[in-house]
């Protein structure tokens, strides 16, 4: 096989060609499982909220008219002619000169059309008086004011939080229409590794990617499925990467994809279909042993052994697949401004990106400084990380005291 | 009860002495459900990672000092002596003037200190070339170099994302101790008010607040147990708060706190317990009805009725405590700088908070629109808001063109 180093935009564009990566599936859910889900239809109002016109307050429903001219030292008289309470179905008709009680949120009685605050009336001899005009319309919610019907309430893609689940529910809605989770297979390749949990014999470390990279998925929004250690065995690798084909709508490997005997992750790729290997590695510095291959319409990603690599790696190549497989959109990392505190180097010809921690100086600046890389196999790395700075593959180096763009792992308040 | 409207720092203040929020407990989970959650105790390491020297590149496990002098055209001979796997317990010992081949991960054999990479050797002979020296540690991980035995790897109080539960997993641990979600037990009160999915009889309106309270709650990290729709009746309210208080950390409740008749609160959590009513009223605008009380040590939140009133005192009072009880540092809401499109005026003597929709004008600037008022009880209201502005009790107005800082209920991007 011809084996090209792509560069990042040009392996995203051909990953893009094979798959148009978009939503797997609707499922419905309850209102109370649906915060944080994206809705997966635009929603239509089939009724009125309020249905009828509301009081905004307690007092007294009039005709408007009937209060005009009224002043604190002039107050209008009206005769009391009942009470709506909140849920009931008003028995009285507010003639001229009469008023009705009324409680926040009671249904506005035939015959009224504002309503005068408790504030601005007493009671006197069996009637009210009212203090304050009300004009048409004053305190009182028209039926249909909050949604119509018929109106487009809340847009498909739209992320459903506490607010438009409370959208939802003032329709009278019990479940709402949302994007399925994509199901991703997650396997660890090698000889070498061990299940957490398990006894550590010699020679052996514990299976890290698995649990690291499924903890990933689902902050994409998707739903990892462990299928556990492969060892490096052609047979084996094939039955899983089948059984992960067949249950799952993405597929994501760790190790396996280097240069050494053991790595036959692309030959197995190329076995199950067709197109198979679309990507056989990135100019990418960590993620350059990527691959990426796609069969029977589902893409799978060999990201490489090492765990920090492996997690750049599902950042940059994986989790914008994913997020739109989950109907999300992308949001950008959020990002801050800071100043080098020692020169980086990219790796010559590979769009470099490299994990910094922040700090501040005694003039309250923010200071990216690289945590040590040497240990490229490190789990600490990230984890020590509050970020990472990208250098383009063009740029020569960063030079101390240089301003960089830092893209957030984690909130950085200063 | 003497009743005095509260400042917004009052309030706060007035519970945080009364029940000093923290966490309400420790649970364990597994790994594969520990994304997001917050670690409750300092993690100590009972192992090295990795636990033995290990090569980081294919290659050759040699002597550094025989490689001294390699050269692209005057290569050093060494002797094969084996071969050393991923996951294998090295059988072989490297003397001077030979090499064991070596794969990525495998155990350092013993009498070698460095690796020279595939690349820069050549097999001959049954021996093998090497075109370069390599120093002493080249090319090898040190036992304990990523994580030492006994050293605090994660401190209680962190959020457990993908790199911190691949340091979990490369400590063989299966399961980590982390804060218990707060239980907050939600009750919506008023006879006018129905659950969603029953058919709506003249008069009554669907319950918006337990649905949108309820994710409100799941934001915050908390556990919301939904406990229905209570009528405006003292005594079932009294049953419905004695069983929130005994089966939730804390309760929230949405209606019955304004001046009407049916508003029956805070007569019952005085009767619940001491020192019962705490908060009676806050100098907020929405927010303002709003009571809190404390029994047994919980907190009991009263939020107005009007669903976009609820939401705010939630987030303005609510959610401050219920992340710390859930263990997690309250992350400020992101912000971004705006221009006024309106005059915004705040209520006199009350903190306001004014939702805002954001567009951008011709020249590309972010304009901050107020999102209609006028209904109070509308629930579209914040879902038509990208976020809300804070006016000071002291300020008169904003005018238009004035900057103001938008808090973001929802990412914007410009």
């Amino acid at each position: 096989m011809f084996r090209r180093l792509l560069s990042y935009e040009e392996a995203q564009a051909i990953l893009e060609q094979s798959i148009s990566p978009g939503p797997v599936g609707v499922e419905r859910v309850p209102l109370s499982d649906a915060c944080g889900r994206i809705l997966a239809e635009g929603l239509v109002a089939l009724i009125d909220v309020p249905a009828f016109a509301r009081s905004t307050v307690d007092g007294y429903a009039v005709k408007s008219e009937d209060t005009f001219g009224a002043e604190e030292d002039r107050p209008v008289s009206l005769g009391l002619c009942g009470h709506v309470g909140a849920g009931e179905t008003p028995r009285v008709t507010v003639q001229r000169g009469k008023a009705a009680g009324i409680s926040t949120g009671a249904p506005l009685p035939r015959g009224a059309d504002a309503v005068v605050m408790l504030e601005y009336a007493a009671p006197r001899d069996g009637g009210v008086l009212v203090y304050r005009p009300v004009a048409r319309g004053e305190n009182v919610m028209k039926a249909g004011s909050d949604i119509s019907k018929g109106e487009t309430v809340l847009e498909a893609g739209l992320r459903l939080g506490p607010s438009e689940v409370g959208v939802l529910a003032a329709l009278g809605l019990r479940e709402v229409a949302v994007y399925r989770r994509p199901r991703v297979a997650i396997i660890s390749t090698g000889g070498e590794i061990v299940e957490p949990g398990e006894p550590l014999p010699p020679g052996k470390v514990y299976d890290i990617n698995s649990q690291s990279l499924g903890a990933a998925v689902v902050e994409c929004g998707g739903e990892p499925v462990n299928l556990g250690i492969v060892p490096d065995d052609r047979d084996r690798l094939r039955e899983a990467l089948g059984r992960a084909l067949s249950l799952a709508d993405a597929v994501v490997t760790s190790g396996g994809v280097s240069v050494g005997p053991g790595d036959l992750i692309p030959g197995v790729l190329n076995e199950l279909g067709k197109p198979g290997v679309i990507v056989s590695g990135v100019a990418l510095r960590p993620g350059k042993p990527t691959t990426i291959g796609v069969i029977r319409g589902k893409p799978v990603f060999s990201l490489p052994g090492h765990p920090t690599s492996a997690l750049m790696a599902f950042r940059l190549l994986v989790r914008p697949v994913l997020c739109r497989m989950a109907g999300r959109r992308e949001e950008p990392p959020p990002t801050v401004r800071a100043l080098a505190s020692a020169r980086m180097f990219p790796t010559r010809g590979r769009r470099t990106f490299v994990p910094v921690r922040l700090t501040l100086d005694g003039l309250g600046r923010v200071l990216a400084s690289p945590v040590p890389a040497e240990l490229s196999g490190a789990i600490t790395t990230l984890a020590r990380a509050d970020g990472f700075i990208e250098i383009p593959e063009s740029q020569q180096f960063v030079d101390p005291g240089d301003e960089v763009t830092v893209h957030l792992l984690r909130p950085f308040s200063h």
